[in-house]
């Protein structure tokens, strides 16, 4: 029989790294860059040290905590991110984090050697809740985002990057890198599928494409009782319009097609004000890159069109967009026999969330592995997987690894 | 000739009273209570003192300046708000009060002595957007609002009305006394009625029935990217639909139905993930009794068919409602003889906005003034009337006090 990770202790690590931020509904607000955040990483580097590894960290704060090897080779990689959304889950992350943590304890239970070292990674803002550009680390590290701009980038309160990098010590010297024999990313799937075909382990051939909008709808501000209907300018009109049009168009496009709505605001926010403008986000996403473009002309339509018939006015921008991906066919057949040594059914799948892989894919072969989770929920506190299930992924990223990290 | 009141005066106070809270886009934020709504009153205050009034504050911080009479007989009342929207104009409320001070001011200058002493009034926190109670120092003066409850009310910061009338020392013992020969209450239209037909003055008969509702629609938190369309529990589907029907709605009863979202919120408020938790406020008018009533049913109908539609779950209230008013019918000619005195074209009409006026004629003989405003905007910066419509108003408003104030 093979080898297998241990069940308990990555557990354990799993809920001690939740009661950073633990939230009173059972989930965790950790988000970038934060105290808790900082907390979070001082965690998980102690546990690294103890485990024999040496911590290194790049000028956008990733972390790349390594298990040394038998020859000077090109490391294996295997991470993700600490960072959690403002009412996010215990999982989401931590998980993929802590799985590769265990898979290097479980070597050293075992005295495996490897010919490639290991690096486990944390990335840094996966989430793009605080400092609105998900998966910057890996986007700044694979080059896909020029560091100036991220270090830029500010929260609400107008706190960038940069100053909470400094304040918190957390930029390093390490360069970006981009020698890698494979880098792997276990993950919770964060929809539905496999928990509803009853199977433990997805691999993931390929990711969506996606992208975000920010519009701002402007009418004319005036007093809720005095103008007759007809005559008002009501950004919310047309915001009523466009959403029920753009979801009609996500439903054109079922079953893959996906828009959310995540952020609304209508300003000046007072109930008997119509208001002079409405501010939102949407969400866009499509694993077919055709499906995925017409999707996007149809939704830009909809709002102009949405927008004229209330005589409003409307700015846009696509504020972020990520190409779909194929993931390398070597690293996914990795995972197909991690999953086969393991012992554990699998499907394919393709993922519907974006992933700090879908960087390191630029620049390095690259794969990922998915379990089910509760509901298929995540980004919400109620997020669950069990610890059976947490345990099958990291046995089947401990093969793998195992598999990758050997010479020739 | 009769006399008229001084325009330039008027017009200056209106002018030196806007600089408090001045917003750079030309309007005025000074909410009620805040430290600027302290020194707006402190200006008037001082201006009715040099008039030769005698200032008295009740419990709830509204002002009562009282020029005395050669009887000792009820006052006439006329005043309005010092308070504006967080980006209101500057002559919602205030120039009602500063009318009346202009006619006080015309009296003393032509030695005029009446029967019955006038009253200018300011009412305390008439716009509710700082302390969600609009016209709620003359709902608490007339008996409609207990006064615990509206001492209670806090602002978001948790800071309430109590608090701030005990920091401002802004509270009198003045009773309450309904013992009114006549209120009136001088406005700006808010309206677009009548600048379209070039009419400068307002013959007001009464006001549309009124009310508020605050909505919670609650679906299931979720990441962005994975989950179906159709197996999604999406707050904002049913936002959608909602404000559409009731918009909807508001045209079946078009031309007087108003239906305004003037607040719209959504929980976590993440671009990528869909929200748990959409809150929005409604606020919904009509001056007919029957054809509110209808539109009050439907649009509940309408919130939970659209919140079943997407199996999301609401919770709602009419948080607030003021039935419509038909003013008394002397107040009402006495407003009609102004205008003929003042020799001006007066049209009547029934108010859209609620006014604190509602609230007086509960208990006493009460009516109002209206002159046309720019573009009929109010609740916004741009709000605008001429130096002449001014006058016109206040001439009105000296010949009705005139008329009101002769004994017998």
């Amino acid at each position: 029989m093979s080898i297998q990770i241990n069940e308990a202790r990555l557990w354990q690590r799993l809920m001690d790294m939740a009661k950073i931020g633990a939230t009173p509904a059972g989930g965790c607000n950790r988000q970038a860059l934060s105290d808790l955040d900082y907390q979070g990483r001082q965690l998980f580097e102690q546990w690294c040290i103890d485990a024999g590894c040496s911590i290194e960290r790049d000028a956008i704060g990733n972390v790349f905590a390594r298990r040394a090897a038998k020859k000077d080779l090109a490391p294996v990689m295997s991470g993700s991110h600490l960072d959690t959304q403002p009412t996010g889950g215990k999982f989401d992350g931590v998980y993929g984090v802590l799985a590769a943590l265990e898979v290097v304890e479980t070597l050293n239970d075992h005295n495996v050697e490897t010919d490639h070292p290991i690096d486990i990674v944390v990335w840094t803002n996966e989430e793009g809740s605080r400092f609105d550009c998900a998966m910057m680390g890996s986007a700044v590290w694979s080059g896909a985002w020029p560091i100036e701009k991220a270090l830029a980038l500010a929260d609400l309160e107008g706190v960038s990057v940069g100053d909470e990098l400094d304040r918190l010590k957390l930029a390093g010297d390490k360069p970006f890198d981009h020698n890698i024999k494979a880098a792997f990313e276990l993950h919770i799937e964060q929809g539905p599928i496999l928990e509803a075909e009853s199977i433990p382990v997805g691999i993931v051939t390929g990711v969506q494409h996606m992208c975000r909008y920010r519009m701002q709808i402007r009418g004319q501000e005036t007093h809720a009782g005095p103008s007759p209907m007809s005559m008002r300018r009501d950004p919310m009109m047309s915001v009523g319009e466009f959403l029920n049009r753009t979801y009609e168009i996500a439903n054109e496009h079922a079953p893959d097609g996906r828009v959310t709505f995540g952020y609304i605001n209508a300003q000046p926010g007072s109930p008997n004000t119509v208001p002079g403008l409405v501010e939102l986000t949407l969400d866009l996403r499509h694993p077919d890159g055709e499906a995925y473009s017409a999707m996007q002309s149809k939704v830009e339509a909809a709002l102009n069109e949405s927008v004229e018939k209330f005589a409003n006015t409307v700015e846009y921008e696509r504020v972020w967009e990520a190409p779909g991906v194929q993931f390398d066919e070597q690293c996914v057949s990795f995972v197909r026999e991690g999953a086969q040594t393991a012992g554990l059914a699998a499907k394919e799948i393709v993922s519907g969330a974006g992933h700090d892989a879908c960087n390191i894919d630029a620049v390095a072969p690259t794969s990922m592995i998915f379990v089910p989770c509760d509901d298929g929920l995540s980004h919400n506190e109620a997020e669950n997987i069990s610890s059976t299930q947490a345990a099958n992924g990291a046995n089947v990223l401990l093969h793998a690894l195992l598999e990758a990290s050997r010479a020739g």
